[in-house]
């Protein structure tokens, strides 16, 4: 069935987190994520330095919870954690590295149970939410359980011709894991612990389009995406670094990988109807360019919706 | 005393609105804005169209206000209407055009009372939370104390050569009535009800920076920025559209009205330092400077509270 046509519906789609269901996830009362209570009690199974604060039948941690004035921004959902139970895991006494290492196994552990489903391999950085960190280590595909944040870059390549804008767009392999066929920005990872900000970006242009260095490096930060939302395996909450990079006309991408299928150079008008109107996207590049768009005039005030999707691009990061 | 040096502080100040000492105002079951109580009690004085409902004395109207689930991002002050009292104003029976003349004998009332300072002339048109509207009008200087959204509209004009950017900044003329010799955008203003986009961004062009049309035609579009401010007079919810402007290089502004005192071309560098380390701005303007540092990737995801001023410029609408 055709979607309802509409930007707004992809925003929507990426925050459907809404706290129902789950329980904030703490490292030393700062809290890093949030967990669904079946996967909270697998944690209490694999190791006593977990705890489960707070809840109706725990008179005596009550007082500790009594919810105190929080900053503005991190309210909306200050009365879960009043009135629910919150896991806390205690890593006081371990040192980065072996807290890290004790995280692995864990990991393995609930992988070994057949809790979670798979592993990555890479390593994200854990923050909490007011951004202090890394407080620890988490594979990437264990991430979403825990309701841990992960952080991404999103490339729009594009080529300007006088006032006509046309954008690289990939189309993914066919043997993905996630959105198998879909289209996808020009070049997008994850930001893995341990590289920064410019060597990711100018790594995911080389592997994922062939772009030299030489080009790459012109890639201009234009902001941040925050949403959060809900998905089988939990919690998602992302931030996605969005970078522009005016290409040359005569630069043809090409994959050094076998995730992508293929490339098209395609009129921005044409991108922007694909967004509005379709599916075709994987779900977050579908945010990537609402937000190139805006930025480039193409969505414009007169959109009735314009507000609310400059507003939706950014959900708070203190909830 | 030099303030404390950073671009989230002029953000901060721009939301210092927290609900705090204020209801919720009403028309027709829709939120458009937020009252004191002793301006709600004017209000009541003036007309039996203004009505007061919840509150703890009156048990009969309980039922109706217990709290249904909001939609997301709407909860912030999910709990403020439901615990106190809302202010109702029935207006029912009036069209657009009797409804408008009403509110303006309520405003000139007010005014010949002393409750409200001034009235600037210019009528901002009234949308409910959700974005619906007009409802109707209310005077710019009186929106404060109705706690009404206000629209406006921010250029920033530059001149490009290669990849050095300079900014036009204007000096506000020592004799205005807010921000008195403080800094400001190129072109700024307000969006009164009954004119364009488009045609109150050339006025504004032409008024205070004489850009002629032909040029001034040319400024995109990029984005708007959202904010909720307490001020002296009451409740501030802005809504800000930003657009860029290059500018040619033998381009020289000049102040058609007594509102500017000077203009000067500074190297973008020497503006994001005056904005991060001093007050020099009107509060408003450096919003709409971060944002364009932000687009042009002159504050990068290095900066330490980068997602927090993307995020802090749009702060959610529906609250």
């Amino acid at each position: 069935m055709k979607p309802a046509p509409g930007f707004l519906r992809h925003i929507t789609a990426c925050n459907s987190f809404n706290g129902e269901g789950f329980m904030p996830f703490l490292i030393h009362s700062a809290r890093v994520g949030w967990v669904r209570p079946a996967f909270a009690e697998a944690l209490l199974r694999c190791s006593d330095r977990f705890t489960l604060e707070g809840g109706e039948d725990k008179e005596s941690t009550h007082e500790a919870l009594t919810p105190t004035p929080l900053p503005r921004g991190e309210g909306l959902f200050a009365d879960a954690p009043a009135t629910g139970e919150r896991l806390h895991v205690d890593l006081g006494d371990l040192p980065f590295e072996a807290r890290n290492q004790w995280l692995g196994e864990i990991q393995r552990s609930l992988l070994d149970q057949g809790v979670i489903d798979r592993l990555h391999g890479e390593q994200f950085p854990i923050y909490d939410a007011a951004g202090h960190g890394p407080l620890g280590l988490i594979d990437r595909a264990a991430a979403p359980w825990f309701g841990i944040r992960a952080f991404g870059q999103h490339l729009n390549g594009f080529v300007r011709d006088r006032d006509q804008i046309r954008m690289w767009i990939a189309q993914r392999a066919m043997g993905r894991v996630n959105f198998p066929g879909h289209l996808d920005n020009l070049a997008a990872g994850g930001l893995p612990y341990g590289i920064s900000l410019h060597d990711n970006l100018l790594k995911e242009c080389h592997e994922e389009a062939s772009i030299p260095a030489e080009i790459a490096r012109h890639a201009r930060p234009v902001g941040a995406i925050t949403y959060l939302a809900e998905t089988a395996r939990g919690c998602k909450p992302d931030t996605l670094y969005c970078y522009d990079l005016e290409l040359p006309g005569d630069f043809t991408p090409r994959c050094n990988d076998d995730e992508v299928e293929s490339f098209r150079l395609m009129p921005i008008e044409e991108v922007a109807e694909l967004v509005e109107s379709s599916d075709r996207f994987k779900l977050n590049c579908n945010l990537v360019i609402i937000d190139f768009l805006i930025r480039h005039g193409l969505i414009d005030p007169q959109h009735p919706e314009y507000t609310r999707l400059a507003e939706g691009l950014h959900r708070p990061l203190c909830e």
